[in-house]
């Protein structure tokens, strides 16, 4: 069986010079990578217990936030760029290698206690689970866990999220 | 059974006044809602015959597309922004109510004659899904029909999509 990591592309200098990005779009074009790499998160994110919410961050978060929501029976929470929102909204500020960014979610997205994992496509600085994280919390919910098809092991992502349970199968490192 | 369309909350004046937005985040959020709506549009695309790929415009036809491919298995072509997308492109511009619109994609992401359904939350003017239909028909991919949760009838979205097949089983209208 082919290894999932060989679905990914790898493109050198994107999106500047020195930096490798790792392409995902080429696993989620093919059926039998996109099916694999979803029911893992989902297995590994059904042994944290029971689940009410899935929160994933605009736009690839919910390549993979939406089927695993739907595969635990959970709902999908979309953590959104402001504007993007049309009810009132909670957000957080946060910082950016130049910037900040702002993300929002609806003020009824969660219930106070409500169970929550994160999900994003790639594991990076952290930065922005980390800030979801925080925003969930502020709501009252209990964030489980954060899951990622990928991580980039160099880029010290899990030191932003402190102590919380990480599910990353595919690490990139060393680059 | 509760109508799929009770599970969706409208919003007077957003973005502007006179203007209500139908917000399907109340639908996804909740998980009967959202397996109930997933499976809906797989069956009626799976009646188009066989799918390769089902292409579908950031962000939130993300949100629909990716666990309809996934049942249907097929792949998931994000139709993106400019600039998001690592690898060579092909884009397309497009008129909006003001200014212009650009969505890109891979050049790989589609073959020559593969069969491709594109798929959104919301069918409004159209316009959005014309420019998909447009792009991917450029790149020789034969586009099937398009699917949606739900319909704006007012706003004839259908005109612009000719005699593409159509299916949008949640219609608001007189509005």
């Amino acid at each position: 069986m082919k290894p999932l990591s060989e679905y990914i592309r790898s493109i050198p200098d994107f999106p500047k010079p020195g930096v490798i990005f790792r392409d995902l779009t080429t696993l989620i074009e093919n059926p039998e990578g996109y099916r694999r790499s979803v029911d893992l998160i989902t297995e590994a994110v059904a042994l944290w217990g029971p689940i009410d919410k899935i929160a994933a961050p605009e736009a690839r978060g919910f390549i993979f936030g939406a089927p695993v929501a739907l595969q635990l029976n959970a709902g999908l929470v979309p953590v959104r760029k402001p504007g993007k929102l049309p009810y009132k909204t909670f957000g957080i500020d946060y910082e950016l290698e130049y910037g900040t960014n702002r993300l929002e979610i609806h003020q009824d997205a969660v219930l106070p206690n409500e169970r929550v994992v994160l999900i994003d496509d790639l594991l990076a600085t952290g930065g922005t689970i980390a800030a979801c994280r925080k925003l969930l919390e502020n709501c009252g919910a209990i964030v489980v866990g954060a899951a990622f098809l990928v991580e980039l092991v160099d880029l010290k992502g899990r030191e932003a999220l402190g102590d919380l349970p990480i599910f990353a199968p595919i690490k990139f490192e060393g680059e």
